[in-house]
């Protein structure tokens, strides 16, 4: 990449303060920056490398004032994170290693196909009657079976397990490891202790504009015609569990490690954090957000709630209980007290029915 | 598949009421059947669905007594949710693709056997002196290292990796990702504060019927002869971890997430739910439940408990102390209020221990 | 391996009390051990099979003074079962499958470069610009990617993935499925209610003597030139979450599936247990220890805490708070019964503030 500040500015929507014709060739944070890069200032915490930063340009936000003088040239805009990300996106564009073509040895079934502009990596694997669109990365030995379908602009990192029958739409990124329709977790327990497997026959459908970490596992609905769904916009993070039948919600966010049972069905714009647990067949109101190592055991109705514990309850509520929990041996001693000194002061010594117990 | 009613009842053991030559093609669920269906009712809530379904047939109940006409035939059996399972086993058995033979490029060992009606998908490895039963099916770049055994009617999904010397029984299918034999977390701490490797001699034994999920781990045994052992009908969800030395007993079912720690010894038909997490070299009684995120610090003696917390005990005791929990400001300003109140009533105006905490 | 006795304890720095011409072939523990095999003993509660062991030799402190007569011949040394642990890694050496040379099909980038004494599995992938020191071991099916540079005695077990621009150094092992560089979590919400991916453009740094478990993931940093940071000698055991910019400190062990949210920095020589989650942006000192799922959400500045619960805090004050909240419904009782008393004793009845809940 190099730009002038002219070009940045332009696709930033931006006002240039300095020089629009230095050229620019790396984006580094502002401690670190050196000449010919471009940095940016969002946090008032940063303001001091401001008046020290090497950079040779800084984004920073149109009402900022500064106090000292300023060596580096200035981008004035809107929101200098966001533009930031958007240079941030043109620079990813500009420098990956576009991948395209076919690697050999991989295997590509007869009855599949694929759109225009395909990579198709090493040992990569497509089974039969599986379709896929245009644009689309398959890196080294993703597996993808029989009767899948893929829809544009997608890219699949090495190694992602799609089993058959899956559905993914356009747009969609997948990282390695990740498992998409495996077997849901249903045995019909036997009159002589053992368990006998359900089968499982239903599928996958993840939605467009989905992203899912690195060894997330998604399992497939149990009946036929029954899908497990990730719908437009979600995105989740890796190591997550989502069991069968479960729906997430449209822009919901769920972190790394969180496991989500069977036939539950998560609302939209939720942002879920990571190891939380989710039972089965619950339903969660629109714009849940559930924090770290939340247990969530009942349905969730009310939208917008923020919820903590096992089970979970209102956030504040429960770092409110939190802070007595921490001083539960002062409450002890504290009610020991107490019935001492009633005991002592009730004028019949009536027994008090306490057990003993602090 | 294509069955008459007749045949299906014949399958069921259960009785046509209706026209025993119809013809049914697919199952479905009683809300959303349509014609050349069957499905089924167990559950009384979903009794009204009966009266309106589109579906061809209906198993039920033999003690079912409808309350309205019913356009559907019937199949009367005993229990019409197992008996829908055994119908969807045999859907399960005739319409998945029966893969069979060879894929190539695919490695296979000189030194390593396989029995009949064997597949293989291209790019899986087979070690050296490894064992391979009949009716086994290796999906797509599965690995299995040298000196493994495994029986007859196997499945190992997509990308299983199985390390060296590990021993599978029969019936056992493995899903995508999961990882059998890895090294146990073994390390002596040194005098600098570094650690050394201890090196994981063992292997893993897999018995019968045994199903795992995918992306879990099952690390190997330390010392040479040792095993980490899940025996028969065990079944294991998505992304546990189980560790070193770790026996899992019969019919013992986890759920996802869960993590059992080196050397503990989980006892037979327990029901281990999703983020538990189980100390190291602690044993666990038989028919032992323990609850979602449940920790477990210290063994379980007494068979059949249900447990829940960290440390984990009696679930309905944790649920008591929770919903006090949960009230605990409460409690706090009510011990403030008696502690003021018995000041102002105690004849000498005695200083209380009270530490001004509440 | 054989070895006579007289070479076991050169090898040990130990003193033989019996037949140094004895051969050994095989370490066994001290319970099952049979003739020709060499066990030890280290805790005083194995202390009776020294009397009844068939091992042929035993290896002891120097301090050990027995108190029957012992029939096994004897290896004296400093600290017992340090010294087994070396014996094991000998053997280990010895009997381990010594995989070499490069098996076919495997892909290698012709720009990609591999030191001396390789080995290279079937479906291994090496992208373009790698560059790979000696005594690396690739199991089959591992893909690594371009522009990532691999130390000297490395072991990547079967199927690891490790992301372009990845740097791993020496004497480092990981293990199966185990995920290197994915894109860290970065979303930029919009204000239709979607999210923005944000270009993930650093990498991942892993030290030498690194040991990583199965499963796990590490994400790779933000900005381009910024790094996730492993460092030396850090221990990973399996399914971890490592987000990105996360740092782990020297010599820091990290137990089965534990996550670290992103931009944290642990310190050195922690000791993490299992299922943990810290929170993003916190630093944890040097010698903190966190017991199995402790959620920790703010920074722990002091060095050599001992910590649990959610949020987590001492973690003895922790088992003292837990002791008193199992019994809190006996607390609920005991508060409503003084609160009756005083009523009672109370020359004018003013009414209490209590709302009636327990």
């Amino acid at each position: 990449m190099e730009f002038t500040l002219h070009q940045i500015a332009h696709i930033l929507h931006g006002e240039v303060r300095g020089d629009g014709n230095q050229k620019i060739n790396m984006l580094a944070k502002i401690q670190d920056a050196r000449q010919g890069q471009i940095s940016f200032l969002a946090n008032p915490k940063y303001e001091q490398y401001v008046y020290t930063t090497h950079a040779s340009a800084i984004i920073v936000s149109k009402d900022f004032q500064p106090k000292k003088d300023i060596k580096a040239s200035l981008i004035l805009v809107e929101d200098p994170y966001s533009s930031f990300t958007v240079l941030m996106e043109e620079y990813h564009k500009r420098i990956s290693f576009q991948k395209a073509g076919v690697e050999q040895p991989s295997f590509f079934s007869e009855t599949a196909t694929m759109g225009n502009n395909a990579y198709r990596g090493a040992f990569s694997y497509v089974g039969n009657n599986t379709r896929i669109g245009d644009n689309v990365k398959i890196y080294p030995q993703v597996f993808i079976g029989d009767n899948v379908t893929i829809g544009n602009d997608v890219i699949l990192h090495a190694n992602v397990k799609i089993y058959a029958g899956t559905r993914i739409g356009n747009h969609c990124v997948i990282h390695s490891g990740t498992v998409i329709g495996s077997d849901g977790f249903g045995f019909a327990p036997q009159d002589d202790g053992s368990y006998k497997t359900i089968p499982q026959l239903g599928n996958v459908i993840i939605e467009d504009q989905v992203t899912i970490g690195a060894n997330t596992v998604i399992d497939c609905a149990t009946l036929l015609g029954d899908s497990t769904i990730i719908r437009q916009g979600v995105k989740l993070d890796n190591l997550i569990q989502i069991a069968h039948n479960v729906e997430v919600g449209k822009n919901t966010v769920i972190a790394a490690q969180t496991g989500i049972s069977g036939s539950s069905k998560i609302g939209e714009n939720c942002m879920i954090a990571g190891q939380v647990g989710i039972a089965g067949h619950l339903v969660i109101a629109n714009q849940t957000s559930l924090g770290a190592q939340a247990g969530i055991s009942k349905s969730v109705t009310e939208e917008g709630q923020r919820l903590l514990g096992y089970p979970a309850f209102d956030i504040k509520e429960y770092f409110r209980s939190y802070a007595v929990f921490k001083k539960l041996p002062d409450v002890g001693h504290r009610l020991r007290d107490l019935e001492k000194k009633i005991a002592e002061i009730t004028p019949q010594s009536v027994e008090t029915p306490n057990n003993g117990q602090n």
